[in-house]
């Protein structure tokens, strides 16, 4: 049960709101977002929720059954819309397009990137600055100061920055530089990193983890949500399975089930999801079909030379031929949705 | 190696060949499809492959490093397509809508179905006459018997008819009312099966095992086509992983390394590949844009009534509209194809 | 519901008790084993069982909810023991090694096995003839005439065959020179083989499919029972994972939850499991503490030189070895299980 | 390569071994760890290594081509043993036995959990502080005020304390009451928290992780161990796979191919690796013969009242029983290790 707060609720009138609770056996959680409060209420005896609706400090009340609650679609029924300023947003009705390169390399790299992109129209570059490798002896990222002059960059021509963060002690230092935190798949049950860029007021981008299901992947949006922070991205990004064929398994079966289940924009990343080039055009518009509001894809000048995953990254001109049938696609998608 | 005999080349000529390849040291396996004759030679020593070439019996010669040979696109570039008769096909550049019950149940369901089908200008219906089930005391399936109306039904309005074929004993009793023979995922690797298809000079839907990878789907085909069955249509339906939020996970990344390694059709069953209703349709329009030929589709007049699979089955209104979503997204395709 | 039917009850008397069941609503399947009679009655309303136990047919009823009934050890409390002549069985309380090839050669290497397993007092002997093979360019098994001198050759020194079949058309040949009926794992769940092998009067035993779950292994073991035979052993030979570090992952937990389910006997097949020869004595010591009724080991005179399965295969020293480690963990198994 | 170097070597004589190691096109990383100082060196041309043992700054060279260079039984050959004081230790031949709650409760609940193992003469107890839970309203542990207690009652009575960090800014406040850091499943490619467990002097005990390949597992532990800590336990505790019959697969086979690639010492988690407790017994006795340096076993007082993972808990009279079995087994095992 997801009960919101009038903002003027007094504490008197929330204390009888949770005496009321604590007599009929619930356990409660409370919740304050950046938009709102909220007592979460689970277990509990049989109620009539009407009994709860008419006291004071009640704003409105919904009884949500599932274990995941504040990012369910039975609770909010509105599809949840980023907006990241510049007219830029991700989700309902535009679909996003994020791009760049696996790991910023130099200065050079990010600023024939950014205006590449600034060419195509494409609003968002990622580009990853901490990298998570298997390895200790790999290469682990340019780091903060990589970041710095990957943001300005892109600032310059108004290009939104999206880059991984891994620990919750470097938030802090990455605030100034970043539009959307993006927390990758190994991290994804890293709850104490979830937990930390709930205190967070900028949008961060969920990737489910290589063998996370999708009740664990909302699961972990619900731990942001709750520790306040309701702008919340998710992504597909591929599945660890049995097949050797494709790097991961590319699960686009995630993308209408959690279209049903969530309120919050789904994209999916075509690059790490399937690890090889000629598959990303196919897959990427096989996302927008399947009901993806955005995909995000890793390119590059010289994917040969890249210093990581150079295999699954496009160049320019692949990009821009990708870009444009993903225009022609946005197009027919609205014609197609406008008629039925 | 793939060695295409001459139709005409004498046996003299024939053993020069082997004689050849023996002092080489390969081993060889001599072909004879409905189509042509074939060496496939395998292993062997470094050799110029024009001295094959230029022997009398050979009409070309291809060297193809893969495991499976026949079934490469390395060795036949251009696609197969599958003739039907009437002007219906499967593979390269129509898109092909299979659609029926789970279970053919009795004559009155078939007659509605194919009403339905043919008003629709589906020209191909599917229908389990012998049913492959987890448990002995299921629903098993009516048998030769409903095959025989099944068959007839259809024929009359020019519809052709797909159903699967569990045991190769059954084959020359089906064979006079069955215009594609199917093959289960359960009996992907049931190479006496497979072997005995090869006979056969109809075509044969063959599905990717549950657990099947890219490359023993290829290897199954190459059992039929080595056997002497060259008409083959491929079917991903739904890999089992640890997701439990649907039954199998589709798994989309099979059309585009299909259809990169082999000229055979690639259809698409969205059906058993999710289990579940509300994702058939985002499910077969991705799976237009990843490149499928074609897709196979569960429907029932009263979905909650089918004897099997309810769950997972469109009702004809569903049909209906998906069918015309189809349309529109196939006009789209060619567009798209035809401008890049 | 398990009803065993008394061996003499009178049609007239079986006619009751099938009217009781109708109007309760049950769905009924009579199943006619080489031991016994029995109806499993499935579905139908809540019914008081001795009002069923009271009629004159019954011998004996069960109320058993699980969806495998004739396997399950709700019904059938004791464990069940596969008799095989001269002595040798398996399952409960003694531990049985079956050991030989992958596939059989030919004369010399049989003859040199048989006499290696009498030397060890090993009694069963495994060896291919027909062998599955994902290419169809692959050795396929020397076939029917090599089993005749398999046969003969170990019945000579009174060890026991088992071979796989493939096809139920097979059985017949293959019948007079077998002792146990092998069903591999790509056949888990070809129920034309399974319903065929209910009719015959040998033990057959069932492997679990590649991706096959425990509930589908005791499905298709109720497929044989309820076709008749009740003699059924079941097999772990590793299932299907990500993890490429062994060719399968052998499961040793499907072990304790297969004694827990079902009285059938539990063997395991670390060759198969792990294939890599050095991980078969630790997965052997293993599966015995496991709690199995066996292991199914691969053996070689020359493994580097064996036609399949090679890398996996023990040779005759590292076998001897193991056999004396078998003995000796038996030995403390039986020591260990009397204490508590 | 792993070039170790020796401790009094000057800056002088280290430059001269990195200019060559440089003008042959190697990359290398220093690591020091607690016990030694070595350059990691990879890539880089065919040489000679005694070019390299020659040289004034090298104690010993080691060609070890695996990506995992420090964990790799091909560098150190002998097993590592876990010295944790008061003769306890984990490593070989002792088989180490840790016990005790998912999650720590109270101080009543330590105190005769404590008392329990004491009378049990098990030396290691586990304890879970913060908890790592799929959702963000379940609860999350006692904290660091728990640590507290849980070590100072485990320490009077020389019971050693293992319990797990979640994250890296944990380990200083942690310090002083843990004797083994545990690395959960979730956070087993938690690269920032395995940098950080690098600079600690106490032990840490690696999961492996849901999906973790066992190269994946060996390269955190070469994170740790580059990182500058050499004592890491590795613990193998079940996989995600299809089958639903158990929580996770518990993967024995994990076991003997560890002990073939490391020299750290290997301990299972039949507890989380299956989730039944009616498992553990059978799993621990086969991780025994499969070849495992110790097990983890969950227990509790009352099971059915643990604030988690009761499903998969022993009571104190379970665990009294399998104690003495897992004491018979090791003497059986150190009888059968000495006849071989």
């Amino acid at each position: 049960m997801i009960i919101q707060l009038k903002e003027n609720a007094s504490y008197k009138e929330c204390d009888s709101l949770k005496e009321m609770l604590d007599s009929k056996s619930f356990r409660f959680t409370e919740v304050k977002t950046q938009l709102g409060k909220y007592l979460i209420a689970l277990g509990g005896n049989e109620i009539d929720i009407r009994s709860i609706g008419n006291l004071r400090a009640v704003r409105d009340v919904h009884a949500v059954n599932d274990k995941q609650q504040l990012v369910s679609s039975k609770w909010k029924t509105s599809p949840t819309i980023i907006q990241l300023g510049n007219d830029v947003q991700i989700g309902h009705e535009s679909f996003s397009l994020i791009a760049g390169p696996c790991s910023v390399e130099d200065k050079v790299q990010v600023e024939e990137m950014r205006n590449f992109l600034s060419d195509q129209q494409i609003d968002i570059m990622r580009g990853g600055v901490f990298k998570p490798r298997s390895s200790p002896y790999a290469f682990r990222g340019v780091g903060i100061e990589g970041l710095k002059y990957f943001s300005a960059l892109c600032h310059e021509k108004n290009i939104k920055v999206i880059t991984e963060v891994m620990e919750a002690e470097k938030i802090e230092a990455m605030y100034p530089y970043v539009d959307i935190f993006q927390v990758g798949a190994r991290n994804s049950q890293n709850f104490n990193l979830l937990d930390a860029l709930g205190k967070v007021d900028k949008p961060v981008l969920l990737k489910r983890g290589l063998s996370g299901t999708i009740n664990e992947l909302l699961y972990s949006a619900e731990y942001i949500f709750s520790g306040g922070n309701e702008r919340i991205i998710l992504c597909e990004r591929g599945i660890r399975t049995f097949e050797t064929s494709y790097r991961n398994t590319l699960d686009l079966n995630a993308v209408p089930v959690l279209r049903e289940k969530t309120h919050l924009p789904v994209v999916v990343d075509p690059s790490h999801g399937t690890g090889k080039k000629e598959m990303i055009e196919p897959m990427t518009l096989a996302s927008m079909m399947s009901g993806a509001d955005g995909v995000m894809l890793e390119i590059h000048k010289n994917p040969e030379k890249a210093v990581s995953d150079g295999a699954q990254s496009l160049n320019f001109k692949q990009m821009e031929t990708l870009n444009q049938k993903i225009k022609m696609t946005s197009e027919f998608l609205k014609d197609l949705n406008g008629k039925f």
